[in-house]
């Protein structure tokens, strides 16, 4: 009976664990280059953010947790393992009526992410791309080319640091 | 001795699991009215970001899990409950080099806190207000009253949002 109670008790504390990280993802339909959304992304933590002026969007930009391993360590030149999965959430920016020199996020704009695999991806740099539109998370891209090809014709620019634009911001 | 082998490694785990939590906030300082600095703060997962136009800053907020839970849930008009932690990193402008149109972080300016505790910040809208300053993460603040007071001040435009600045962005 103490045993039974206990299981129920480990059930119920598995199911809370559980419950944050698969309520938004499960139903997300994959890019047509056949990257698939990361389960909890939005539970990721932070690597750090950035402003487009060029379109008017803010951003957080999360990794799972090789690429904060990675983004953390102290290395100056960053390596990201095979594995790493690094994240954009993006908005379009809007005034904050409380402070109107603030610019904060408004809407949601997408979630985008870099997978790393050097062997899979070797002709793009070695890195899968994939984006989902909208706060649906509709996937973005005709097919398996226009899925991936324009974003690493853009990540070009970035070719001397790894074709990530992204570079880990300084944390305490 | 299958036991002993099972301790060993379950003491193994637990060390991997406090280790990053650990390492970088066990020697901050509390500031003068008495706010400890989180442990793990880095590690929290996101509200949403701000720009501050006059004073060329970005940054990231963070909440720990109370916040986290208030933030993302569905009511219109946010209610933080006691024990809601909203954090803030906050990082000086800069250009990046391999996209000019793009703004990201620079310098770490400091990390700041704002803790809900309805009775013992009765006087300041129920926010204890805590900032540690650059990567040293050195206390602000001469003494408890400006520690506190001018926070609450500037905060006081905030008003109609419960005394925070912060609406959590739009997630997926």
């Amino acid at each position: 009976m103490k045993i039974h109670h206990h299981l129920i008790r480990l059930t119920a504390l598995s199911a809370l664990i559980l419950l944050p990280t698969l309520s938004s993802a499960q139903n997300v339909e994959p890019t047509p280059n056949g990257i698939k959304y990361p389960t909890g992304l939005t539970n990721w933590r932070v690597i750090g953010t950035s402003i487009r002026n060029d379109n008017n969007t803010q951003r957080v930009i999360l990794g799972n947790s090789i690429a904060i391993k990675a983004a953390r360590s102290n290395t100056e030149k960053k390596q990201w393992p095979d594995g790493t999965i690094l994240a954009k959430l993006v908005w379009k920016n809007e005034t904050l009526p409380t402070w109107q020199a603030a610019t904060v996020p408004g809407d949601f704009v997408h979630a985008e992410i870099m997978v790393r695999d050097t062997k899979k991806y070797a002709s793009t740099g070695g890195w899968g791309f994939a984006r989902w539109k909208g706060l649906e998370l509709s996937p973005h891209g005709k097919d398996k080319e226009d899925a991936q090809q324009p974003c690493f014709e853009c990540h070009k620019a970035a070719e001397s640091t790894g074709f990530v634009f992204t570079q880990p911001a300084k944390m305490p």
